[in-house]
């Protein structure tokens, strides 16, 4: 991949941005192989190393994400699991050593506390290694959690149209009633609940006429994750860990992206981690029969050992109800919600602003727990901040004065 | 405490189990003091070491909690933060040196699953110091992670009304509508979404007359989490935590009970944890206008360094697609629920029974996440199994046959 | 055991402080049972409570250490392996909340840097639950790794008469030439290089008549560690740990004591650990035939996982060249002082006195490694010192102004 | 660097193999900046990726090592300390993806146990990202503990006389009386004790004419560690770590090289690691006057928290008795010779040959720890084994029968 390149004129194989089927392998392996695979950041390039955040107010979402693959596993058939080793993660060049964050505007993307904010901003990320760091969000520099947002094999027709079906379903019922839908930020049309298939922006890898249209037209949006994986945006996906996913096409058809230099529990900023161009080296090995043997149709994982590690942590509690008062039935959604919002009013009165700590709680590696989940009616989430990414003492008895720790672009023109 | 008596013939001071701010202190200690608080167990002795099932079938709910307290700290005023840092925890003597994890029947108690597992059965645990493990759930052995389920600070009244408001106005509807509220496990009108306060079984600590009667009346029930901490059922509130309560009444009126040998995040089978009778060392100190300095009007925590520490994990992913196919839009809840759904399938692939798998779920220290929470329509939990708490290798790919694991009691007459 | 009474006036039995088959076993325990043993401090409450530290200068070290035992494990016989839990340790009771630190005298026990800390001094340490803090060395506040120090099986006749004879070579070889002992503090014929048996002091446990006498002239004594296990002052044998020792004779006759709320890796003030009463539960298995099987003729042990978990640390190199600039080979013995050394000058720029300092490394968990063992002529050696435990940033870029840090009691009126 | 040509053929700046104050730095670095430098394996290329032992046996070891630098940071003057963050370490390209340890023959550089393996011997592994395995030694594949063996500033002139001078008296000790070093594998003349300075096999790097005859002539051996850090073959200054350096001449001019995929503690081999050649990403910043200010004259660091994370381990005990019965007064060399020596023999009732246990000892994170320095006259070292680096289970109660692991190349025809 070249990252200087529009993505629709890589100099290697096409990137691909729909789940389905049919899109060709580019190359094959052995199990047992090693494969090094390059990836572009999941926007294809729209965002760079600057301080205007009108990119992120303008990202085009239909475009994203920038996969690359499908790998082809020789033997793999429907009905296996494919154990995958992430041997190495990285930057894909020296040019490429720059991450970013973004929080969306609610009116293109949003976020999980889009209406708290509604504006569109921006952080970069220099990457250093092991090591992350921002001049828009100073006095934090830490280890980061490498991994890739957005890992999975392809899935079956009968698959997709499932998906396709129920993600519809949803669509007609908000369609029908906005109100119906909890937990949506507005309660109205927009933004809306899931992304249907569309031919606009979609890019079906080396697949061409014929093919390329209808997996334009059927080709599952590559937002949320699935039964294959997909865009799981799970932390703790990192360096060592090895995935078992399900295998529902000959050859299991594996595909990778969005790279991550670090990312907390929940990816809160919707653009929340650092998002990175990268590489990835992996190793496919085959369960025969896995889905059966062990009762498995979702994808399960055993982490990797490489941390990072903290000890000391500031942990918040929410609970299941609204910022405004009102009580949910155990309601975990907005438990998480409350946590972060008791964390970013406290990272407040250690100076940080409001937005830079909706982005810290986005992008350090934060423990997001759903820690009680049965106590009626109140459902309780736990965010524990590691103190170790912050280059002064956060604890709650050490509060000395308000520190300003830089700034950080903010949309001049927002929309909406 | 003396588990041989009954919960309302204790030796010392009576136990409470409403929150109200009129309960009488029972004791009172100046910051940086410490003392111990010794609880029965949450059901006050209802739940005894045999193989009987019953027992859990006919719990009385309305008794629950008992609590130790409440605690006055000199000093405290409304607005400070209670730091409390739990120095020691361990059962109450020998008698109490066992344990119980029951899944409660679907007509008296229910649980995160209760329409998966709707009959009551019971499982007992062996409590040696740092180690438990169990008769009914075999090949498991393990460091638990010990916790008070329920520890808080008084309300203030204004902070009961709006309790009592909000969760009446959940009734409320859940009466009017029971298919509007969102995973309630039958849609019906039964089982209830909030425990609304009553006289039936209310004890009122120290307190007698008029002012019993209205704690009685007005007092809330100790089921869920709330501002002041309460029911939070957090398994990382383990041995050498630091908390911070918010004050809401002078003298801070601390309580605690409902201890815990070891729990997983969520205590998905509602009675899920080991439940214990228990004493707590614990030392108070204040922080003055903490809530304010710190912005703080929920508990927040730093996290002993007991461990127990795991390095070793099988993670189980869910996505918000309930088990018949519905799409949900972000619901970390149907998230979780598959996330465990998925682990006890797995469990049983490896001989345990279903109801086994649920219970080492809620009592192993699993951890629960968060993973990712923007990713329309489909939020992501996962549950991380500690490996190191089975006798023999639970990776996927360490099937070699199954192997049977004893028996846990389930009720032979089941309620409904 | 009762701390307020003499060591040899106990209500139960009679402690012991000679290694020797032929002291009787008190108790008789079924492979799989769990135990309770209670132990005095190592030196049988000789030091108190109080500021003083000339009961450290005056201590007499010929009746350490008070041992409880031996337990009798049922059809353990030699050759097999007595795997023991260390299911839970602590205080023995209120009374025994509070222990101790010393610096001994170099006429008196001395220690690992006693020529540079001659004279002695001591530490009182109060034990919260988890937790340990000094009005001596202020400042430090931490969860200890609670362990016993002494824990052994019975030696045969004939690995006791190996013993005796290997230890008095050693002494003989000292007493003809003093400089030709390595490492030695002084070089002279004082202090001794090994503690040959002596009735002076012996108590025999319940043996009596010419059964105690026996036991008295040729019982090892207590201080090193030896094939059975015995005073390996390992911290990592903590909570939860395993450990597996050899059988020697037929029961086992296992003993324990010294118990220790925390120490660091070395012991470096020899009474450097937290010195304690304390009680441990314990369960006992047999290996049959494991020493043969696994080809052990030492403990070897797995340890627990309760931590304290620490993520940072300050590490400090020394290598193998005295402090007055000799070269030595491959000696790690003084690659560990040089590194102690170090140490202990660093934490002086931040306010602590020597003393101080060397408790302190004495104390906390402080990781000791023998880093690199090949590289000629220098071993190197690291400390690693656990920066939580300190209430202050003690990182090289942290320092700020000097401190105090309060003060440690050092005899007015030294020995010597 | 090019691994494909000779060394003193490098593309870029000539290597060097000595340490002297008037070695040229090839590259100026500003505070603050990084910088990456790329290291040839210690050996330049001797040891190839074959199974033929004799390049172990015939290594040429006064070429050793290959250094790269020095760098001279700007500003950096003697006192100062010079903090050196390790961003990131990883291969030289694709064609170093292997690495190889070594036993060394006796007569060709020995090792911690040569008396016990005195026969050249070596082991090559394949390095996958973060993981490693060898054709070798079957049955571990693991996460390595990446670092560079080798590292650190220019000596002062005054200090390095003050080395030379201090080994050769060492030099001159062993040639008057063999037998006079303590722990000398043979007590006879030969191997040598130290590697005092010679012509034979120097690479002044970019130094020509008088001066790099000088420095031939007087240049340290790269062999130990000294107060400037060098050969300190530390496993735990791994990624992300941050070491501050003594400066003690202007620029500081730091070099590095020897890189390990992974060590275990005491790097028991000698040649014990998995050698290769590699890349490190370095930032530079400076403590003005920190040797005073924090009392250092040796390094000090600060760990990186990237793991590998290991919570089981089986751990071995060792004391200072020699193998053949004598007693040593607190002898931390030999009780690390006992451990390991303890853990050899119990890897062979694994089914690996004592050849490949030892190289597993030298290769895996093994923690080697000082445990008890004060128990007269035992010396107490543990070697604490991850379980987690082996396919199956070495726990002591879970031996079934033999396994071969495979063999490693002996050399056919041993020196000597």
């Amino acid at each position: 991949m070249d990252v200087d390149a529009p993505p629709d004129e890589q100099p290697g194989a096409n990137p691909f941005n729909r789940w389905h089927p049919d899109i060709e392998s580019v190359v094959t392996v052995e199990p047992g192989e090693t494969i090094r695979l390059e990836c572009l950041d999941w926007t294809g390039g729209q965002i760079q190393d600057n301080d205007n955040a009108n990119e992120v107010r303008d990202v085009d979402l239909n475009q994203v994400h920038y996969l690359s693959g499908p790998v082809e596993v020789s033997g793999a058939e429907s009905g296996d699991l494919l154990k995958t080793t992430l041997l190495d993660i990285g930057p894909l060049n020296e040019r490429s050593e720059f991450g970013f964050t973004g929080i969306f505007s609610q009116q293109n993307g949003g976020g999980f506390l889009t209406d708290h904010f509604p504006d569109a901003a921006k952080a970069i990320w220099d990457l250093d290694g092991t090591y992350v760091s921002s001049r828009h969000i100073q006095d934090i520099y830490y280890e980061g959690m490498i991994h890739p947002g957005l890992i999975g094999t392809a899935p079956s027709q009968e698959l997709l149209e499932e998906w396709n079906e129920r993600e519809q379903e949803l669509i007609e019922k908000h369609e029908e009633d906005p109100e119906s839908i909890q937990n949506h930020p507005t309660g109205e049309s927009e933004p809306p609940v899931a992304s249907p298939p569309t031919t606009d922006g979609a890019l079906p890898g080396e697949a061409t006429g014929d093919a390329a249209d209808r997996i334009a037209e059927e080709g599952a949006r590559t937002v949320p994750p699935r039964e294959h994986g997909g865009n799981c945006d799970i932390k703790d996906l990192s360096l060592g860990s090895t995935i078992y996913f399900p295998v529902f096409v000959d050859g299991a058809k594996f595909g990778i992206g969005d790279i991550h230099a670090s990312q907390g529990d929940g990816e809160i900023t919707f653009c929340g981690a650092i998002e990175m161009a990268g590489y990835v080296d992996l190793k496919f090995e085959l369960v025969k029969d896995g889905m059966n043997k062990y009762g498995i149709d979702h994808p399960i994982f055993e982490p990797g050992h490489r941390g990072p590690n903290f000890s000391d942590y500031v942990v918040f509690e929410g609970y299941s109800v609204t910022e405004e008062g009102e009580q949910r039935y155990m309601d975990a959604h907005v438990a998480y919600r409350r946590a972060a919002l008791e964390a970013i009013e406290y990272l407040t009165k250690f100076g940080y602003t409001r937005e830079q700590a909706y982005m810290i709680l986005g992008t350090v590696p934060i423990e997001g727990r759903q820690s009680g989940i049965v106590d009626i009616p109140n459902a309780c989430s736990t965010i524990a901040v590691p103190k170790g990414v912050f280059e002064f003492n956060i604890s709650p008895d050490a509060l000395d004065e308000h520190e300003s720790h830089g700034q950080i672009p903010i949309t001049d023109d927002p929309l909406g």
